[in-house]
């Protein structure tokens, strides 16, 4: 069976994040009343597996070997089956 | 007031997504069976306007003219009164 993974992964909080520090730098400088701008990634995975648990498994393990770094990262996943 | 607005920009389809590219054959050399990844962003942000309408022209136009690429990117945006 298919299913439809959507990873998000975001910081720790208290870890810094250049990113988002730059892009509200950016803002202010065009003059735009932003004071906080964090910055996260979504994966959208499209993944085989035999039933909904073993998907959920399989994204786990994927978010922690690869997706995420454990120590300065926060992960949530959604997965439904494709149609 | 104050705002937050949680911002995704997405890649438009059919445009090269190189990060999703690499995570995927990443994913594939460990032999999960994925068979798609694409990599979008999410901003959130902490902005200060006069009413929601006013908010949602800001962050559209902060979207237009910094976070999104009109040629290659989507965006999508949420906003809710900060508490």
């Amino acid at each position: 069976m298919k299913y439809h993974a959507r990873v998000e992964v975001s910081l720790k909080p208290g870890h810094s994040d250049p990113e988002g520090e730059t892009t509200m730098k950016a803002l202010s400088e065009l003059n735009y009343p932003v004071s906080a701008v964090t910055v996260s990634k979504v994966y959208t995975l499209r993944l085989e597996a035999s039933s909904l648990e073993s998907a959920r498994q399989k994204v786990d393990e994927i978010c922690k070997r690869l997706l995420a770094n454990p120590v300065k990262d926060n992960y949530r996943f959604e997965i439904e089956e494709a149609k």
